[in-house]
């Protein structure tokens, strides 16, 4: 793997990243196509894979397609006969699906860059890996080159509302075994994972989650095929968090990578994701104006000031509200007044949250807004608004578009809602491919790190991506923009006390 | 010491805070007025004292004052009778400089709430403090500070160019022993700090220290006077340099605070200082129309995001230069063109280093700027420009106003030298107050956690501020700007596994 | 109408407004719903009336309702039996249509206050009104507006494709006469006008004319009742056009207001729509990262400043390319590089024009861009980018979703065509309600004040409108943004030689 | 004059040009180094000129020389033995001056650009212009271009305060009779126009004025010498309020040119200089952090629009007042709220005013200000801010800086007033050379314009410049940016009705 960064060992004994802190104010786990919402607060495990993903919808997808037979109850083969998958229906979708992969493909520079550089050495020969993430284009696109650099792989949908079907498709018409449907019931929702676990001639050795069920069900149903497993690499809020309880628990029996926290994923996938992303969600849904119009943005985490800037940049009067003195302190220094809620709400024409917390608007907040006023969330999750409180007798709702509803009080009053209070971006518009990219990136390169690191490099224990990986991503996206990276000279290297080939900076750094 | 927040006994062994990593590539530790530049690396400490410092020119202070008589051979006394201490001129002075302080007072709204906070528990009470900071305006406020919350200090100067005379009379006013004064000779340098550290009836048992003179002094020369100390608190890259070299000498024998890293210091007086100050140094030296002018920055660390945001908000072109390939990808999604130098280096009309390295302007670049090319150094000390490269028979150097110099070449063709490679913000623009206010708070804390922590709360290591010290500076600094803080529900704080007071983030959080 | 402003005698012999320049390098004229591309230059009359405007698909607007019947064969009434007008399906689309212009309604806040105000006066009692504009909610919500005021009026559209049939059908419902749906045939559309020109007692006063197809077949076929018109109110580029050149001849015989060039026009809806609209159009269409991407906008007036802004907010780095050197100063001074297309046409991965010309992009710029690269056009019609150059044999179109055209060279590069060369934003975003309610207000105001103008007032000329009209339409429009006007003290005013109601600028101010 | 444009011939009687408007609510005429303030509203002509000027002294001009001998009473010559001068002392002054032309001459590219093309042709061969300006480097750079074309000159300064002597001094070493030094008495003022007015061998045939006086002085005391007079080219609001007047009543017996209305003056100077200097204004004067900092500005014309760009960009708040609804109207859509001055008094940081008008910030306002808030005017003259209201007993001042006063109330809030309510980027920063050439440029063509023009092309009346020679100015400082005009193809222009060569614009485009 000539073309790859080397790793050095990391003591995970001395970093930070073990820390079990998976939570914050300021929404940092903002995911974007890839997002898992966090199901272990509320509610039990079976109701999590409910969390409704629209965005589909947008980009062509088809969930009615007239079929009404369960797939599970079809027998379906693909153009060369394999039928170790199941999908909606592999015949009539596989080409439009692949059509998607192809688009996102010329979207996503890095991971196949990726693809391209390590194809001879075939760093993840031998990898088998047991796959549960969102299932569209850009996932497609990442698993795929999983099998390029030499892993056999089975694949599950961790969200049974989330899956293109038509990708799902074209992934099965391309001899891989994919078990997942948009609209699966929770019994199916398991049994696909279960079928990627536990399959003929098949003992799994790593494992890329996204939400910990693939984790959570090979732990608990096949504990001795668990143990056997060389790494698992998670990347939502939810997963890592159960990881670190494993491993508080003593329970965690190989090591972990959390991509979650790395830094590609919060400085790029939050902050520039939801830099593009906002714009956009509120324009298709309510082709609203932004010039001029005044907009409370809750939280001003990554998430938070993604969105602040895109709408200071239209020309929003843009509040900030915020727990943190830090970040407040950041709002204040970058122009935006801080304020509470209850001292903007009866003026503003936009309410963004962007916390990570739950009932940051309220009823009592809706009541007091104005008409015309629009509410959405961008941070975690369904929580962040409280919808339940608006489905009240008194309060007439009216869907006026898709992930559109007028809320209307009685005296005539009414707010827009979008997307019910889950993540706006996810439901009303497309993520970036790009930005999906340099997470898929740090997916790939987490599972070549701990397929193939030497014995006793990592314990069993949760690891951040060495440094080097990251910074070896980020190269792998600059060629899009044309950038051209400066050398350090021996001279300046040596001042530096740096490596010529990086890591460039301590772990502590901020960026 | 009801008003300060209470701390947690902070991990040293699971925190990241111990790794020695002063360096980086973006100029990671750019201080406002209290910057001490890298001395240890290229000469002997004795060289090191004579950085130059001349922002006090911009505000009043006279250095001239026609009085020749060396400091140390005058008899001086304050109005009250005291003569411990000894500055160029305290009859004539005194009352100019502290009508600076109170001006500087004024702009530093967190040193004075913390002043007033804790005027009555008197944290700092029995604390003896060894200083050796620069002596200006804002430290003095500083000093001030200190002796407010009940500590006895001695102070010297850290640099034998950058004292205001009149500021230092003034503290000798206010009977604060003060060595100090501008034009310093090395003897004197040294004889000043150990004015401070060695005195009748004096065991100090705190060192604030910039650039780590004081503790080497201390340190070589009373040792067992060293062994007394509680606590170190250092504020320069260079002094934290020398402080995790004797940790891991295991010559360090007292806990030390790491204020260069604390996430007040980068992401503040870096970030908001450099931002403020780049266009009024390039204004009050040359005149520059910013408009349309195509500028490269060298370097997208915290010090340079803040140039490039500032200089493109005024209407320039701007492009970086970057060895990291992840602040390379910062600044292509932010919309700069990341270049080589050599690509641009013709057409640019402006060149700001921000690297934190050296010799990355060469005379090799010079030779192909075109004729009028600004050039000046935002980053580390004076070694980012090779000065040394235009001083040759060939090329004619021309002052034209303080700090300004045309270097002209055989053929006709000039660059604008600013501040000779010096730091440009130091050397031709004030720096806000306000942001010196907030790495001083921070300096204050430091010095009151160490002196009351319990023993065995630190060990005899280098540390960074207690997070929620760094939330207590912030939270000093919201009212400057009218900002009201969101708290936190007891349902959304149990929601979040965070404490309603604080922290709000891990320590790993890179806002 | 006491609540209008009172009007003073303009003076045409003495302004610039008559001179006729209807065309200029920096595509001025660029409406937004309202926009009417010029058909004389190139072909004949009867071509014009085809271009395709395609926003409707983004706003509900079902074309194919698979009802077959032409609708000048169908007989159809209303719900009070009405049957004065002709639209595609009165039936199933009125409801749909009422909410589509509701909904309008509430983002037109000038239009609705202007209805409000002056609900008492009926300024527009007894005036007959011919209108052919495009027939949308946004529309239908002016002329509801002209009825609220008075006025009968009878209506046709002004282009083949742009009606919004269920706003027709609510429209018809509503008792008003409109002539219209989408997929007129050449005769069809004519026919139309015609009903809305000549109808049984029915002698028209005013005209309302977009584009000056009503106007032309009043003129040619009804010079009698031409002649007993009293004003004309024009908003397209090629209608103002044709008023000057009927001025020219002579054959101007009635006064005619321009709103083409009004400042509301062009300084709002040019500017502001097309700052909104641009990033809209690229993201719905193509799902484009804006961050670090390189763009080419050929033309820097008022909707290339728009355009520029929008993008490098959203972080794209943006070239601009004129043949004016007052706008290439601009664009300099607000620090965008001006080049010639060719300088970096291989670089870029957006093109947009926006220069009013034709044939800014040709098929030799074409061949020599980088692969994805997207070509869009906010300018003028379909001229400026030349799409028939890209129709030869050597090339394969694939459309890959509505309005998106991938044009494939043989050697496999692509580069991704928007809504065929014609206005994108018409095509593929939506325009803000509330920028088309500033031009909507503008053209009633016209109405009235022609209207109701005493004899002599105006002459057989084409007329801007006051100024004193011009800050009224923008005063209505103010309480949207809470704004507060200050009024002028007596002292003030006298001191200004002011009065103090305005109008408060000569008319050569630039704004 | 080949590579001049050709001039076609404008027809004042149909343009708007002549339309006497000379004062706006927003602060219109906003010049840079040139700017005239109003003298004729509030007090008697000598009064006038005692404006305070002070830019000087950050440019190095040294008033105090010790040397009290006035000027009319010492006999000087240049080193060639010229005496045709009278300046405060040639002798020890003229290489420093000389100095500082060379330097302006490097920012003022269009100013030496159109010495450099005309050089051959000498347009103004035979002209004799009588100048009365401020008299500093920029304005020489404009004096030496003219005497470069052909010009014999004689010059006085408009201003008694704004004389930089040091210029001065190197204009008569050059042998320009140059009659100006600073600190002139009111009888020094006029005696110096004289000067160049009545000479020997001397009938001038060219006016070059800033403010009126020399024009004034001519007509009243020479009138015969008047009428000989080709042209008059004047700059300010006053001179140019003045000339309208002249024409109303009949008197104006010659041409002039208004350059204070050119697009050039107000889209360039106005709008481009103010966005560049109020930072620098602020940051000079009072150390200000930009950051979070409130600020009101009153007026959003092109001074107030430039002001509120610049302190957004740099992290201001900014709110704006108006009582023009289109100008608040722009500012709403631009994200400012637009309030009446008394809903944020007590709130704001800092408050700029732009309007124009006078008494905008009375005492009343600055009673309900904060402790510390900043006050300056960038508007007109020293009429906006009532600071008379200031100089009552209860109010102590305290010059705490050149520029900077305390105003301390009883209760000891303090505000920060500069300039003492003159323009403050006048007095507290430079203005960039680079804009001044826009004007000066502007000058030197309307003068070549008028000395050329073949009879009948200008009657006795007002005119503003050509557009073509707007164009031609704009082209001469393209270069500095590397900026590359497009050229249309012979269709283009065809399809345009527009001329190669241009004017591209009709005469009321607004740029």
């Amino acid at each position: 793997m000539n073309n790859l960064p080397d790793t050095p060992v990391p003591d995970p004994g001395s970093s930070g990243d073990k820390q079990a802190e998976p939570v914050t104010t300021t929404a940092p786990n903002k995911s974007s196509a890839l997002k898992k919402t966090s199901r272990y607060r509320s509610r039990s495990l079976s109701a999590s894979s409910t969390d409704s993903f629209s965005s589909a919808s947008y980009t062509g997808s088809s969930s009615d397609d007239g079929d009404d037979v369960p797939p599970r109850e079809k027998v379906q083969k693909n153009t060369k006969g394999n039928s170790d998958f199941c999908v909606r229906n592999i015949a009539g979708q596989h080409a439009f699906g692949r059509r998607e992969i192809e688009i996102a493909e010329q979207e996503m520079p890095g991971i196949m860059a990726l693809r391209k550089r390590a194809a001879d050495d075939k760093p993840l020969k031998d990898a088998k890996i047991v796959g549960c993430t969102h299932i569209n284009a850009q996932t497609a696109v990442l698993i795929e080159t999983l099998v390029e650099l030499g892993a056999s792989v089975r694949w599950a949908a961790c969200n049974i509302y989330s899956t293109q079907n038509e990708v799902a498709a074209a992934l099965a018409e391309a001899d891989i075994p994919i078990f997942a449907w948009r609209g699966e019931t929770e019994e199916d929702f398991w049994w696909c994972i279960d079928r990627c676990v536990n399959a003929e001639s098949w003992q799994p050795n790593m494992i890329l989650d996204d939400g910990g069920d693939a984790t959570h069900l090979m732990l608990k149903k096949y504990p001795t095929m668990f143990k056997l497993v060389k790494g698992i690499v998670e990347e939502s809020v939810t997963g890592v968090h159960r990881l670190y309880q494993l491993s508080k628990a003593g329970k965690l029996t190989v090591p972990a990578m959390n991509v979650n926290d790395s830094v590609t994923k919060t400085k790029f996938d939050n902050l520039y994701s939801c830099k593009e992303s906002i714009l956009d969600s509120l324009k298709r849904s309510t082709d609203v104006m932004f010039g001029g119009k005044q907009v409370v943005v809750c939280g001003y985490g990554d998430v938070g000031k993604g969105c602040a800037q895109a709408l200071k940049g239209q020309g929003c009067i843009v509040y900030i509200t915020e727990i943190d003195p830090i970040c407040a302190l950041q709002a204040s220094m970058d122009g935006f007044r801080v304020v509470k809620l209850n001292e903007v709400i009866r003026n503003v024409d936009i309410v963004v949250t962007a916390t990570g917390n739950k009932n940051v608007v309220v009823r009592e907040h809706m009541d007091k807004m104005k008409s015309g006023c629009i509410v959405c969330n961008m941070g975690h999750s369904n929580t962040e608004i409280d919808v339940n409180g608006l489905r009240t007798p008194d309060l007439t709702w009216e869907k006026v578009r898709s992930q559109v509803d007028h809320i209307i009080w009685p005296e005539g009053k009414y707010i827009i809602l979008l997307a019910e209070g889950r993540l706006v971006n996810l439901s009303c518009s497309s993520i970036p491919s790009f930005a999906v990219s340099i997470t898929s990136a740090t997916q790939a390169l987490a599972l070549i790190e701990l397929f193939n690191a030497p014995p006793g490099r990592y314990k069993s224990d949760v690891y951040l991506l060495p440094k080097k990986m990251d910074e070896y991503v980020a190269s792998l996206h600059l060629p899009t923009f044309d950038a051209h990276l400066t050398e350090l000279s021996d001279e300046q290297a040596k001042y530096m006390g740096l490596n010529k080939a990086g890591p460039f900076k301590p772990n502590y750094y901020r960026y």
